[in-house]
């Protein structure tokens, strides 16, 4: 390098640098459900950040390079490899390779980043960490149950109160099923009367039946070209988006009847009715999992049940209006991702979390614990003659499980006070001649300090029973900074 | 994607596939170690898989793409990014980014992958996980002390014993200032020298002389061209190298000796002794932060205090040969890192672990546990009708803390029970007909059948206090899985 060269210090678009208190929500989550997962028998699988392309399902074989959408690169071998962009993918590629050694059924959870190369913006990142539970190998109902069960265990462990989250469960058998009966063949049809569906939410009843019929012209003037369903059919699918009820049961009752008839409908309702038991017995009930027929999910590849995690909360916008939190992870059963490697259908179902959207959801619940991000006692440094004692005063907070340091900088009092409260450190800790000498030490409330500082105490009522400052002997150094410590202000 | 295009199923060059055992000893050690971090007063951070390739010091202005060393791709607005080769290059960036914001020192520690364009072979993969800590913004050798108090309780907090690993300690201004002193002015022969000191453990002083002085040819007739000392020079440098003594004090006096005169080198001791007091108040004696004047560390960064983590554990190579296990992580002082991007000097130090070799350290040292890769306990599938109380079985286990799944593949019991076993699940549950019509179940001890199976317990032993199997009333389920789950076979 030049000496004169000096990059320009800037994080990469659509990447961000997390500190401690988005982290440390982070960690948390993770370590709750997959301590959750771990007592479903999941084990834990790492697969590394790279995938080549074409086990990606990224590559077409007839294009020389992959798919916009990934971070690629060539090997020195000449092989395309791209970072994987879920923990799905690498999932099937791991079982497809090991298969004949693996216990079957082979049930996995994951966590880490995954990365799209997609247009960065407010909110949207290129690398971010997902946190998935699957099971390879089992075609049975319940196996889909026990996934929705981990979903609904998995958010209160996470914090989030019964009540204040639910796991909405669909069957794409059902839906097909029901396309059958009225005479849908063609799968650009059937597509477009999912795409149709999905926009319940936004469009409420009699924007989706134009959709599922001949199209619809929004407010711009654009038009969206429809399903072209006739309107016994569109009126049918519509029956069947509110189909459901105020439980599990009666909305199994109310589907039968919307739905009658199709072998892959009945298909469906079979397998919702065991799921249904499977969860009842888990002592998981209609409030934290539920039959919602108007659950879509976009990815092509579900192939039965479907479910989907959403937060009832309401949360406040950018405008400050009021917005349902809405889905913060989902899957569902992929049957045919294995077979893509093998030619064999093997029967897979799971799901996933994304953890930021988790913490972000938390955020919104007011679940957040306000210690996170609390910094270490400092002990200030008068005189640096005398090192050495702070260092023995940071090494016996340390020993009695407190997080304390020695002030590492070359300022002086004032800025390593501030320091201090920039740290939100919880204590400062003071020794001068006067105090080496006499034995004692000086200790700095700052949490105190800054409960003063916010208006949430009064001075007169705490100077009493919690002062300021105090100076007392050494030996009562731990006691004392514990005090503060433990203390809830 | 054709129909008929199947992808090879494979794990590309120089990455793996890390199943659960592996996962829980790395994560096991992440945690122990972060935990030491923040009592310290560090906070974590956590910064993006790329940098751009400018910002690594990867990138050659005057070429068109980085450095062949990392994985790097052209972004689609033509800037170059590449995933991090170790955490301290990012540390850089994000302290130059964001100076004026931090609290000062920055004190930050932080745990990833990173990635590293190499050629693969045995053991050496192009991902793996580095921990990193390190203060930016202090130029006290307090700093350093630091470091090497958290390297040195890093260890044990990992389950290393006193004893089996010791942090070893030099500084880089010694030797700058003893070849000052002999009249080495070059900065190519200074290179030459280090590169010469670094052989001592595999040359001994007789071959490090060589190459200190005119050269060396080896076994095979190499030869290998010295750094042209003089005889008296290179007997000044063999014993600098030499100066290690029974404890860090006598270490120094010894140094003071053998170095005398320049005034890097003075500076170097009046270094050490600094990093003496301050590691002797915080506890850390000889035993587990030794001076050994003959540390290197390869990277040209380092300005100051070098130091290297090293387990004194005797190991086999893969030849059966007795070897020194040796370095498990490693630091220093490298003032000029982030002025790269400033051009103001910034007083930085820290280390780094790797922690996949962390992990093959606690192996080799006998520190892992067994219970790691225990799995749940499953719940047969005698009577598929019967799932519901399998279920619930199943459900009352988790909820007191019990790992427990019901098997959910499409086979019978034998097949159900070599699952079981490959799983090393503690113990099978099983429900037939008899069991539900008389409110019992059968418990069956897969530790002890593992046990009896590997000869660690006699049957007859056994037979009285801990059947191989036990019918027990509905009731009983969880204290007799208990029974078995807490036992030590």
């Amino acid at each position: 390098m030049t000496e004169t060269f000096r990059p320009d210090a800037r994080t990469p678009r659509g990447f961000i640098d997390k500190r401690a208190a988005d982290l440390r929500a982070e960690r948390r989550i993770i370590e709750a459900v997959s301590a959750v997962y771990e007592r479903y028998g999941f084990e834990r699988l790492d697969t590394g950040a790279f995938e080549y392309a074409d086990a990606l399902g990224k590559f077409l074989p007839d294009s020389d390079r992959p798919n916009e959408g990934v971070f690629a690169l060539q090997d020195d071998d000449e092989q395309w490899m791209a970072l994987r962009y879920d923990l799905t993918a690498p999932l099937a590629r791991f079982s497809a390779q090991f298969w004949e050694t693996l216990p079957k059924p082979f049930r996995r959870y994951a966590f880490g980043p995954v990365w799209r190369n997609e247009k960065p913006g407010p909110g949207r990142f290129r690398e971010f960490i997902q946190c998935d539970a699957d099971t390879v190998g089992s075609s049975r109902p319940e196996a889909d149950a026990e996934m929705i069960a981990m979903m609904a265990e998995g958010l209160e462990a996470v914090g989030l109160p019964q009540g204040q989250a639910v796991v909405k469960i669909n069957n794409r058998k059902l839906l097909n099923g029901l396309l059958t009966t009225v005479g849908v063949q063609s799968e650009p049809q059937r597509l477009a009367v999912l795409r149709a569906v999905d926009k319940l939410d936004r469009l409420g009843a009699d924007g989706v039946r134009y959709l599922l019929g001949e199209g619809r012209k929004d407010e711009s003037g654009a038009f969206t070209p429809g399903a072209k369903l006739n309107a016994g059919a569109a009126e049918r699918v519509l029956a069947f988006l509110g189909a459901g009820r105020e439980d599990r049961g009666a909305t199994l009752s109310n589907l039968a009847d919307v739905i009658g008839g199709s072998v892959e409908g009945d298909e469906g309702l079979a397998d919702l009715a065991k799921i249904d038991a499977a969860l009842t017995r888990m002592g998981v009930d209609h409030d934290r999992a539920a039959f919602d027929p108007s659950i879509v999910r976009g990815l092509e590849y579900y192939t039965g049940a479907v479910f989907e995690a959403e937060l009832l909360l309401e949360t406040r916008d950018e405008h400050g209006h009021a917005v349902r939190f809405g889905s913060v992870g989902g899957g569902g059963r992929y049957d045919d991702l294995v077979a893509r490697f093998t030619g064999e259908r093997q029967p897979a179902t799971g799901f996933s979390f994304g953890v930021s959207r988790l913490a972000a959801a938390l955020r919104a619940a007011g679940r957040e614990a306000a210690s996170d991000v609390r910094g270490p006692v400092v002990v200030i440094v008068f005189d640096p003659q005398a090192m050495g004692e702070y260092f023995a005063v940071a090494a016996e907070l340390r020993a009695a499980g407190i997080a304390a340091e020695v002030y590492l900088g070359g300022s002086g009092m004032k800025a390593q006070m501030k320091y201090a409260d920039r740290r939100l450190s919880p204590a400062a800790v003071i020794l001068g001649g006067d105090e080496i000498a006499a034995g004692t030490v000086t200790i700095k409330d700052l949490d105190l300090g800054r409960a003063l500082a916010a208006g949430i105490t009064d001075n007169r009522q705490w100077r009493e029973d919690r002062p300021g400052q105090a100076t007392v002997p050494r030996a009562e150094l731990v006691a004392s900074v514990r005090r503060i410590v433990d203390a809830v202000s």
